[in-house]
């Protein structure tokens, strides 16, 4: 899709970027950290995605002509135009020259440590943050949800299917985040064509609707899809729903076919499933499926099993596509350092507050994920890249000195790649491939514990900041504070 | 914006619509009626959107070669192709043929009356419902949250800039619902210019930050924007925030300037507001207005109003973008009718269910809206536009029979408008103009009684079925349940 991405911006990143070209600070560098501070969903961690669309971002990202005509016509509230004719030609030859660095899609990411992490001219990194964490907040929170779906469903396949009640063609995104998380498949043909996904769908209450009975309909599909036919049961009444898929799928076995499955949409799913399974069963048709929707969650998921349900697979909409509980991510892009031009050496900035949760980091920071011996994790450094880490591997937990954990001795691993140098993508094709990222997050949760991984009140994974990093950070509050 | 609308769908729609092919019924005709069930946000109305939108999907809905393309390799689960060569040659010449009625944006609308109303061929009406709910759902839903948070606003003008929490590209739409909800501007550039819909912002903490020091960084700010100049003074400390935009203030004013106003986007809003007040107020500088913001929505802004805050305008970001305490609508597209082809009478659909707010209404759908003498709204009457409606104008409460009232007498208007006729675009340019449809949204909000516009338990207003309508569905309902 093509998307006119250097207007997918806030007005006022415009308007600072004419205020710096104005205040000739088009050379002055920055380092943007995004970040997010809260567990999403209450849960034990985060799965990051959004990262493709960034490089496509980036690819893409050039003030056309009609984007420069359209800011050229635009009235100060004041009087006279908002923007100057010599910025708006400025930003009609402006072309990327950031770095950026980001977690790879699909890695296990938690608050406060960097997930992207942009460098150069601080002009152009305020131009690209609102896009950079409509994308990232967003699909980080989809990968999210449906990781915690997918674990809630025990290895049963999630079909995603939430495309008419998501936000709109942040659909198709959601769509591919929710594979990126564990879905197995989605409904959203576009994102399945966009993205190389696996899309999934049979029939709706309608297609029985429009024929003159339930049996016709049902015959009529399996006509139709011998090889993709699982019949949506609960149109008129689910018993006698189930009685006329077991006749059509007799039916297909005497040709040689089968019946994958049928699907439940409403009703107590639980007590429906069971009663499903057993007549399917004593009419022989073992190997039909059972497939369950309507509303569904992590948590009616975990319920359901837990009272034994009789179910082959889920489809989930609403709930999954729009992050129901909890529609946003909260993720943020700070300012943690700048200079005078590329190459000069970097000055920490701070945003002091009130509240130690919304203090930022400062520095050109990257996280080292440390790991037991047996592949569990056993806490995230942030760290400094211009300054070598204290020896002692000690973390310091940003919201509390006093809480620190030793890492000394084991191995670890750093998180952010390369994702753009010089405004150009370079972001490796397994950085970019939806299934690539999926297969990450799987064998990412494989690495917490099971305390971590759990529902309800989860453990809460270590993130440090590097012991030099924390006394940097601590002086520069200090010497703000005294300052102001 | 290209959006690949053909295959912005359910698999689900592309294979019934080759059932329907493979049946041979690709002339039976379909009317489908989009509704929702439940008020939002626990309100008393909502303001239609998404109809511009759903015009520009007809105008560009087509399958591509690399649609066509991308379909034909689709594998069937249970082996072979998923589609048929013939069928996809079908849908490569496909073009939209049906018709589509829907209210204005910017209506008020309720549950369980018809909103959009889709007749034509059921294989085509089957294609665009995933997108219509799609859009139409997520767009009415911003829309209302704006109205409401603009009504707490009380006049004051609310600036909509919550792209960077939305929900990925919805968000680009989520802008322009906002301002038809009633919203004075956005910071969203791109739906600036796509909707013709106004833009405001000026600069954030990185600005501040990336100086040495806050006054010079207003300094420098009101340098580059004379004319559009609002400080944000809470980077650091508010108190001297506020102070040094005083500086900057007066020296504007020397130079026969004007600071337009101070933002304040953390702390106490409600007692910082006054502060700054009383600050602005003291150093001459009462023509300076005071803008509010961070994480509000209409229950902080009513809370921040009754206490006496001293506000000229809000910001709201996150919880309007995504609308976060109810982040989809739940809005349905449910068969109503059918016939065998174009031109043939129309035979009703319903789909019973247990529970009668699920039960669908049959037939060819519009609404009747009843105004007092005075102009306020009396009622709704949904009715089948082919069957002269009772004499007595009493309307039945769909959820309760012995729910009815008579609107004789009243002075009606007829909700549907014809947006697409045998496929084609009838959409007037007034209906598809983003700031008409804010001034009708707040002339129909003016509809209402107070009673109806509260936030907490807001009077229920009638919408109920013609007595004919009410009665044939009656009559269907038994049947259904005779025959099942």
């Amino acid at each position: 899709m093509n998307v006119d991405y250097a207007l997918l911006t806030d007005l006022y990143q415009i308007t600072m970027a004419q205020g710096y070209w104005d205040a000739g600070k088009t050379d002055e560098e920055a380092c943007f950290t995004m970040y997010f501070r809260d567990y999403p969903f209450k849960g034990g961690y985060a799965v990051a995605c959004g990262m493709a669309q960034l490089a496509d971002m980036v690819e893409q990202f050039r003030f056309t002509e009609e984007d420069i005509a359209y800011l050229a016509g635009l009235d100060a509230p004041g009087g006279g135009r908002l923007f100057s004719g010599d910025f708006l030609s400025y930003l009609a030859d402006l072309r990327l020259t950031v770095d950026i660095d980001a977690v790879p899609e699909g890695t296990i990411v938690f608050p406060h440590e960097p997930i992207v992490r942009v460098t150069g001219p601080i002009l152009q990194c305020q131009l690209i943050e609102t896009a950079l964490l409509n994308m990232v907040n967003f699909q980080t929170l989809i990968a999210t949800k449906a990781a915690r779906v997918c674990r809630a469903a025990k290895g049963r396949p999630v079909a995603e299917f939430g495309l008419r009640r998501a936000q709109g063609l942040g659909g198709v995104w959601a769509s591919r985040a929710a594979v990126v998380g564990g879905c197995a498949s989605t409904s959203d043909v576009l994102a399945g064509r966009l993205f190389d996904i696996p899309v999934s769908g049979t029939h709706a209450h309608s297609w029985v609707m429009s024929f003159d009975d339930e049996l016709e309909a049902f015959r009529a599909y399996a006509q139709a899809f011998p090889n993709n036919c699982v019949l949506l049961v609960d149109t008129y009444d689910v018993e006698r729903g189930i009685e006329n898929a077991i006749t059509v799928g007799l039916e297909m076995r005497e040709r040689g076919e089968r019946l994958a499955g049928i699907r439940i949409d409403s009703g107590d799913l639980s007590w429906l499933s069971k009663m499903a399974r057993r007549m399917l069963d004593a009419a022989g048709l073992s190997d039909c499926g059972i497939v369950l929707s309507n509303d569904l969650d992590e948590y009616t998921i975990q319920s359901m099993l837990d009272e034994g349900a009789c179910v082959t697979s889920f489809g989930v909409g609403t709930k999954l596509a729009s992050a129901y509980d909890q529609p946003t991510l909260g993720g943020v892009y700070k300012l943690a350092a700048v200079r005078s031009r590329a190459g000069a050496p970097w000055e920490m900035r701070l945003k002091i507050s009130e509240s130690a949760a919304k203090l930022t980091t400062p520095g050109v920071l990257d996280v080292r994920r440390y790991y037991h011996a047996d592949g569990r994790v056993a806490g995230d450094m942030v760290f400094d890249v211009n300054v070598e880490p204290d020896a002692r591997e000690v973390i310091v937990d940003p919201m509390d000195d006093l809480r620190q954990k030793n890492l000394a001795g084991l191995r670890f691993e750093t998180l952010l790649e390369p994702l753009a140098r010089g405004g150009a993508v370079v972001l490796a094709p397994r950085f970019r491939n939806a299934m690539a990222a999926r297969t990450r997050a799987v064998a990412g949760l494989d690495t917490l514990d099971e305390t971590q991984l759990r529902m309800l009140n989860p453990h809460t994974y270590p993130v440090g900041l590097e012991l030099g990093l924390n006394d940097r950070r601590r002086a520069l509050v200090a010497e703000l504070r005294g300052i102001v």
